[in-house]
């Protein structure tokens, strides 16, 4: 691996002449490039804790953080880090109609935002005793659209994971103009539930900055709208839905797809991905200029990785847990094949090495090391973790160190 | 550092002879010399799980494999493992008069035997409710140097770590014939709790051979024989003496130093380590050719490690806890010395790496990784300890392959 930055040796004095003349020191520099550890670390922070472990070892190398995401938990965090983006809330409408406060980001292009829907209409904004996949609505995700719109932001990521609604991203409509109406020409009451009762979509008064609009959806999920692989059937028992309301919500969301069909000369029903969070990747599809692609590429593709990873001569990636899953999409995967291409080796830290994980290296992982350093109750693991990132990535630079030549 | 062995490069298809001028492959000579993980694998164990590992990545590579022990636990196992000897059993008489198997080893040169007192007297040999260290007797560790004896061997090394018995090591004499006296001219009984009846030691029928034979004494502590930092002080509670007995104890112990002192000649009351094992540091140097020395370099010694590493490219060691305390004579810590001495990195791997452990840099360290993949309870990562080692030092080996030139 040629060191592609090369610098003056600036400290000189420890070495003697001679020995300059020999060796050449070059200084490594070291992409990082991890996921959050969750419940422990956001990817920045394992970016800082892998740099202070190898900087002890190699002090005057270059860092380049790039704290990444698989457009899940995390996405809006780790693209606004890694890009030198910005931070905003904005207050908009929960679920179930409360008022929530919801994270966005935008680039540090200036001219992307990134969104996740769960800041606006995600499971975690609703209890067991609040939740409703009747009723749930995906409103507030659409203003958040619209916030950014109005900021004349005309691409928009946005991670659809998470979700606690079922209502194939009609309220995400609603907020930016479209009108579910009932066959008296009544607008529909938010939710899943009352699709059944669809008679016509009224989209003359939708936002028509959506036409301008790119809009770039992180799904992991290939599910149809409906049917046993769909929204309501696989996701909907998760999100509180009895097995009757599972099969009204099924029924709505195929009625929906049908007048949606007519009406706007769109079919989604089968489409992959149409099904992911309650549907609303067949609404983003339905009402806007939506692409579906995997959410590791999407953040692979705005956080600039492939740029920075030429400029490398090691990779570091990571994640709370690496296994055999980890091949499904998962960040690490994502940012050892895009290493891979480029020629940069690939180490992984995790909290948890687990089964499978030696599959990885068929793909693009050189080296896969756990952190942990004994047995320990998990809370004192995840509350440890920048130590233990920061001494596991200082052995590994120790290990460079050894390395074998030609073995 | 130079690869001492070069070999031929025997998978000549596999690569253009462009390929072998410009590289000359070099396969990897690995001394792999752990101590045992305890609980989980003998040391012998975690080299074949250590060699499992590297060898994936260097599948030409040569091992050596070097089980080590620090003087306590295991190491006769190690030593007979280390140097192809022998183990043997023999039955004794146990710590509380009953027959018990002690294990014993002879080493390869067949001439050197190594036993652990604890496997004839040791602590694990009583219960809460046999164990009396009034009565408790080294008797059974003489009837082991006896059988070294018979067996025509001079040289023993003997670890004195772990006992049951507060004798002074008198239970040890009398078992090679010596005999304890009270004033009335008749054997005490057994236990160091009589000692303070002793009036006269009688040594006229004690083994002959004695006089030829070399007993190296595996000793990490440095207590004397009496007082308060005295064996039946710092060491009767853990044996359950209670405080008024520690005081008997102690006292006879102090009454036996003055009648050996005034009979055999021999002051040994203030000398390091002879109130080891319950005195029986001090009964090996009143009534044998004892040297007391620090475990580990016994082992180091006796195993050939420093003749093994002399051949070797990197040295691999291990403990199941490595920490700040391995600093006080841990087998890892002399084995890091070892190999410093002649330049080979030491690459130390632990199921629990502990506070302190980043001093061991200054040591000789070169890398300390913990093998423990995940959060788990403590009897699943014991069981999962081979499987924790090989996967570990694969990606060592994984790590030595990326390594930075020059770096």
């Amino acid at each position: 691996m040629p060191h592609r930055k090369e610098r003056e040796h600036s400290e000189g004095q420890e070495h003697s002449e001679q020995q300059e003349q020999q060796e050449q020191p070059k200084h490594p520099v070291f992409a990082l490039a991890p996921d959050s550890f969750k419940g422990s670390m956001s990817a920045k922070q394992v970016c800082y804790a892998m740099e202070r472990g190898l900087r002890r070892v190699f002090p005057l190398a270059d860092f380049i953080h790039v704290p990444m995401a698989d457009g899940g938990e995390g996405t809006v965090q780790s693209l606004v880090d890694a890009t030198g983006g910005s931070l905003y809330q904005r207050e908009v409408t929960g679920p179930m109609g409360e008022t929530v406060k919801a994270a966005f980001g935008i680039l540090g292009d200036g001219n992307t935002a990134v969104l996740e829907m769960a800041e606006a209409s995600g499971i975690q904004l609703v209890t067991e005793a609040t939740r409703n996949p009747l009723a749930a609505t995906t409103y507030g995700t659409g203003e958040l659209i619209k916030e950014c719109l109005d900021r004349g932001i005309r691409r928009i990521i946005i991670g659809i994971g998470g979700s606690a609604t079922n209502d194939g991203g009609a309220g995400m409509a609603e907020a930016l103009g479209a009108r579910f109406l009932d066959a008296d020409g009544n607008e529909l009451p938010r939710g899943g539930g009352s699709l059944s009762r669809l008679a016509a979509i009224d989209v003359s008064d939708l936002d028509a900055r959506l036409a301008e609009a790119e809009l770039i959806v992180a799904c992991d999920v290939t599910n149809p709208l409906c049917g046993s692989n769909g929204a309501s059937m696989v996701f909907g028992p998760q999100k509180g839905a009895t097995p009757d309301m599972t099969e009204r919500l099924d029924a709505a969301l195929s009625h929906y797809a049908d007048v949606a069909k007519r009406q706007l000369g769109k079919d989604v029903r089968n489409i992959p991905g149409a099904g992911a969070a309650g549907g609303l990747g067949a609404g983003l599809l339905l009402f806007t200029n939506a692409v579906l692609r995997r959410g590791i590429e999407i953040v692979i593709d705005y956080s600039g990785l492939r740029g920075k990873l030429a400029s490398a001569d090691y990779c570091f990636t990571g994640e709370g847990c690496i296994d055999g899953q980890t091949l499904f999409g998962k960040t690490p995967y994502g940012v050892a094949l895009a290493a891979k291409e480029l020629g940069v080796p690939v180490i992984a830290v995790a909290g948890k090495v687990g089964e499978g994980a030696e599959q990885l290296f068929d793909f693009g992982f050189d080296v896969i090391l756990g952190i942990t350093p004994a047995a320990a109750p998990l809370d004192q693991l995840l509350a440890e973790g920048p130590q233990n990132v920061e001494r596991t990535c200082e052995n590994i630079g120790r290990l460079f160190k050894l390395g074998i030549k030609n073995a």
